[in-house]
């Protein structure tokens, strides 16, 4: 039978401030992706997502990005080689720490923001992101974009013996080369809960997808990466989960 | 035989900052107290100072601290139980990377600055501190306080199933009544290197120190804190060393 | 005739963090407290802050904090009186650049959440912002609690040369002491839109508000602190402000 | 008579930790690039290097930097244009704070590492300074690299009607073009202090450098950029000054 995880970010909040429907959203998915303190999260908020996250059986991830909360990862910052291994060392580490404390490991790594689209075009983001995930256990999988775009990055994290989980967005517009079109792009974005979902399920279904230019592509992927910053958006988490289980998917984390 | 633990602190350069003379230091210590990038440490200066450790056989620890760099967490702060349990976690899992990393893991875990000082008279920064060693791992022993100061600490950590290693400072003054005697009051550091060596070595040998009445009581420690900021602390903690081997004390970690 | 001034803290969102419903408070009072980028705010923030206050009329303050984004400026920190002043210099400086950008000047500086309240208790804060702000401009007149928790505040102000604005908050009560009643005693904190406007008006028109024994206490404030955290504070503001136009307060900066 | 200014980073210490021989290098120099707290240096710091500057007589710029003390603002970072000129705003704004509080106020705007470098080569990150300058006093110059490179930051900030000071580095070996060899190149970076003086003396005196190719090319500069990160340097940055008086050029402030 196929199966799919579905994945989405979590532990945004940062003191005071919060964001995301994290409550609402948690029930309906299989993997979380934890923030780690740097591009968002602290260690209160990271421990109450893991606990959130063992109490209903979601996979606990580490969601690493850039030190700057002020540009909430999504601000490219170019650092060495050296800074984005240890980078990785030490927000998976404490993760990690939150991850024991509840008594489960972590799961999996999912780069955040610019970290995560740098790690798709930029060599030494890739490697920094995929030594820095081996040193502190090869065990770990690591969360790649499916589509071309990716291919440099889940070798890079291949050939540091790491397992590669291949992600799509079925809520945006993909290329006829199988690269995510470009947000500025009209259409870039989906927001129709239907559409959204048909688009989850055939990706699902039969690794396909329905390009810009109307035909169908291929798009292999085991995890699909949902949207869970607003109370509606867990709506359509929840939506999106019912389609694809109603068609005999099964849904659960890799 | 006899047996003593030399530790010190380590790691607290951050970026482009120099503080501390590890290179000069560690030879001659037998565990480090690793700062976590809080009040001082970035993740490049844990990996070499956890590379380093390993090298030269010296067990490492983390050092948590109070989320001020700028206060080098020397600078009380007023957290929560939850904040102060939960920054161990992220601080000591944060090092525990690097320790996996290098194919080690964490010794001890001894508070920095403000954060120690106040575990030993505050009953909420105690049970923070010591639930959040304890939540991550049990079973790393967490460096108290020798003397009537530390007890409430000490037993603190000890109900949360914890390992407790007294430590003793031998370049500071201690009261008739076994404490610390205020950095204000003069002669409370000591400076001469050979007096300093034999309040080590009688604190090893003897389990005792000479107060400030003159008089020789009892302090019961199992590791020795020196100082290793300057190059010339790695001198003095060399010939600590020298004093202590050359009296059949062996130095190694607890 | 008398007058009264409305201030509100603003300006508390950072990066993609929203707190406050600023663009909704801001047409109702006439001081905005602005955070200046150490407990919230951002550059851009600021920015954004004071050209809306000076659009609408709207003095701009600000409302420096300790250096804790993660802990929105409410936890005590134990900082040196150097460490006080030129945190306040540094924080008064960076927001009034923003106010030159807009043509305008600073208008009144409030301490924010642990600072102001340790300013009314703890001598070393209180000269630690009095002096700060005389520093760099004793013109600029600064927020104190009204009551007798205030008056050392006060005096420490008015030595450094500086104009007190004292203030009161129509939604806590206050103690026969004219203090505020701890918010963890029942019935501390307001909620009765009527009652809160009713004692608004009793402040502004007689300078009395009713203690918590029910008897009518002294309270002399020149500004009323309203809350703007939620869309319903909105209204609020809204409505106390109308009670006190309709009888015939005229609601103006000081 | 000819004259020349001298500029120095100062003020890059930051809490505990020390960054420049500030004390030994001030004597010697006309003006300062003062830290603004985000690449470096920290209220006390900023507080100390103005009033350190202003009884020696020595000019107080500003020294903004991108948001990153654990890079030491060397690392790009991919700030917006808002972000960029409102960045401006609040640094500036906080290190006149303390120019107010000493006496005197602003003299000019350099920016620091790689928000310099980046000035120069990137439009966005030039309308973002020149913008931010102009908007919190337009009668602040800004200190511009000399050559070809240079010149976009220039016309930038002539359109924003700010006043350019082209500034040169006698330490620095210069292409053909005009611009600055890249530090990988062998013998960027001279060392010999009496090259460094000599080159420092025909910059002044003639407005010439001798180019990677061993000819004479025009450079105009204003002033001259030294740096004084050590003990040595402080005695370098004295022998160019006197070698500079010697032949008669006078040292002095734009």
């Amino acid at each position: 039978m196929t199966s799919i995880d579905l994945n989405c970010d979590m532990g945004e909040s940062f003191g005071s401030y919060r964001i995301g429907a994290d409550d609402a959203v948690m029930p309906h998915i299989t993997s979380a992706n934890i923030a780690c303190g740097w591009h968002a999260g602290d260690p209160s908020v990271m421990d109450r997502t893991v606990r959130m996250a063992v109490e209903q059986g979601v996979k606990a991830g580490a969601h690493p990005g850039y030190p700057d909360l002020m540009g909430f990862g999504r601000r490219f910052m170019d650092l060495s080689f050296d800074e984005l291994c240890n980078g990785i060392v030490y927000q998976v580490g404490a993760l990690r720490g939150f991850c024991l404390a509840h008594g489960t490991d972590i799961s999996h790594v999912k780069p955040h923001g610019a970290l995560y689209n740098n790690a798709m075009v930029n060599e030494t983001v890739a490697r920094g992101i995929a030594e820095g995930v081996a040193r502190i256990d090869a065990g770990i999988p690591v969360f790649v974009l499916a589509g071309a775009k990716g291919r440099n990055m889940a070798r890079t994290c291949r050939e540091n013996g790491l397992r590669v989980v291949l992600e799509a967005f079925p809520d945006r517009a993909y290329t006829p080369e199988g690269n995510l079109a470009p947000r500025s792009m009209e259409g870039a974005v989906k927001t129709d809960p239907s559409e959204i979902a048909d688009r989850a399920l055939m990706m699902a279904e039969e690794q396909r997808v329905v390009d810009t230019d109307g035909n169908t592509i291929e798009i292999e992927a085991e995890t699909l990466c949902l949207h869970g910053d607003t109370p509606e958006a867990a709506i359509l988490v929840r939506s999106i989960r019912s389609t694809l289980e109603a068609s005999g998917i099964i849904v659960k984390a890799v």
